[in-house]
C-alpha cells in the first residue's frame, strides 16, 4: 500500500495521535526514526510502520509506503527520517522497590531526561500526577532516547497512591530545597519512594504534607535551585550507590 | 529619552547585540527581565536599561523609555518582561582549583544548566572551547538563571590551555562512557580539571590523549549515556561532597 495523499482517512487517524485525547482513546502512540522504531519491534510492541518509498525497512514487519509530503505531514522534526511507527502502549509492570513519583512535571524535555536517567540508575517506576505532560508526546519519547520502553511508567492520583504505597511499606520521602536531610548524608530505605516537584513550585503542600521523611541536595548558597532534571538524577545517581 | 521606532539607529545597535559577532565587537551583551537586570546591577556590570514606558524601574539607574513595539523588537521571548539591560562582559577572575572544562558543547540550554550547576557544587572556573556555543547567548543567559554572574568564564583552545594548566599542577581528568575509573570510588586531586565532552560525540580524540586519568558514571547497562548537562551535574556534585 502507497500512502500519498494527506486526505487519506487512514492518514489523518494517524496524524491524530499527536493529540494525548486521541493517544488516550486508542491506546497508541507514534515514533519517528529507525532507532526508535527498532526499540518499539524488540518490546514487541509495534503495530505498524510507514516507510518513505523507496527507503529500506529495519524491522520485519511489512510497511506501508507514504509519499514525502505524507511523511512531513506526520513527523514533527524538520527533516525526519523516512520512517515511522505506530505502538501500542507499553503494559503496566511490578512497582520495584524504588520508585520515584513526578509531581506536575510539565517540560517535555525534562521527562525525556528524568525517564534516562532513572533507567540509568536503576530507578524501577516512576508515577506521574494525572496533570503531568504526557510520556507519549513526542518530545518526551524523543529526549528519552528510547529509555522509555525500558521501565515502568503510571499515570495516578498522588494523594490516592501514597496511602496505597504506605500500606505497601515503602518510605514517602519529600524533596525540599532546604531542609530535611541532606542527600550526602540520607540512609536509603529498602523501599522508597522519592517525590520531586514542578519546575517553579516545587512538590505541592498537600503532597509534601503526606511524607515521612524529607531530603535536600546541599550546594553553595549562591545558587537558588537547580534544573529538576538535573536534581531527580542527582538523587537517583547517589541513592543507586548505596 | 523614549524611543518608539525600531529604525532609530541607537535601537538599531541594540539589536545587533543579538549576534556573537556584534558582541564580541562591543564587549556587550543584553539581559531581560527583572531579576536578571537586578543581578546584573548587583554585579557592577549593567550599563544602561531600557524600560516599557509606564513600567517601574528596579535599578538605581536613570533608565531609557522604550515603546511596546521596540520591546518586542528587542526581546527574545514571545511576552517580554519590560525591562531590558545592557551589560558589559564579566571580566575574566582567577582560576580557582576546581575547573570544568567543556568541549564543543552546542546546545544553550544545557550550557545553562552546567553553569547552575556549577555555581551549586563549586567549581571555580568553567573553560569552554572555541567552538562551543557563545556564553552570552540569549538562551544560555536565560536557562542559567543567572548564574553566569557567579562563576569565572572563559574560552581557551582546550590543547594549548592543557599544557599550561598541567604546568600548574591541575589533574587533567577526562570523561567516557566507560574505561577509567568509576565515580564513586575516585580521589580527588587538590586541583583539578574534570572535561566533558559534546552533545552527540563526547570529548574529542585529541583532547583525551592528553588526560592523565579518566572517570565515568557507573550505571545500568540498559542505558547508553546520560544527557550532558546531567552527566556534569552528577560529577560536580559528587566531587564537591569529597
Amino acid at each position: 500500500m502507497l500512502y500519498t495523499s494527506i486526505e487519506n482517512s487512514k492518514i489523518k487517524e494517524l496524524k491524530k495521535l499527536q493529540t494525548k485525547k486521541h493517544r488516550d482513546l486508542t491506546n497508541l502512540f507514534l515514533v519517528e526514526g529507525y532507532k526508535i522504531v527498532k526499540e518499539a519491534y524488540e518490546q514487541g510492541i509495534l503495530k505498524e510502520v510507514y516507510l518513505l518509498e523507496g527507503e529500506h525497512n529495519n524491522v520485519p514487519l511489512e510497511p506501508n509506503y507514504i509519499s514525502s509530503k505524507v511523511l512531513n505531514f506526520l513527523a514533527t522534526t524538520k527533516t525526519p527520517q523516512p520512517i515511522i511507527g505506530v505502538c501500542k502502549k507499553l503494559e503496566t509492570k511490578t512497582l520495584g522497590n524504588n520508585i520515584l513519583m513526578l509531581d506536575n512535571i510539565q517540560d517535555p524535555g525534562n521527562l525525556g531526561t528524568i525517564i534516562r536517567s532513572a533507567v540509568a540508575f536503576n530507578i524501577d517506576t516512576i508515577i506521574l500526577s494525572n496533570d503531568s505532560v504526557d510520556v507519549y508526546n513526542e518530545k518526551v519519547i524523543r529526549s528519552s532516547m528510547g529509555m522509555l520502553f525500558k521501565i515502568n511508567i503510571i499515570y495516578a492520583s498522588l494523594k490516592d497512591i501514597i496511602q496505597e504505597l504506605r500500606k505497601e511499606n515503602y518510605t514517602i520521602i519529600g524533596t525540599k530545597v532546604d531542609g530535611g536531610k541532606s542527600l550526602n548524608t540520607f540512609s536509603k530505605p529498602l523501599k522508597y519512594v522519592i517525590i520531586m516537584g514542578n519546575e517553579g513550585n516545587g512538590v505541592r503542600k498537600e503532597i509534601l504534607d503526606l511524607c515521612e521523611q524529607y531530603l535536600y541536595i546541599p550546594m553553595n548558597e549562591n545558587c537558588e535551585s537547580l534544573n529538576v532534571g538535573v536534581a531527580t538524577s542527582i538523587i537517583a545517581y547517589s541513592l543507586n550507590m548505596r
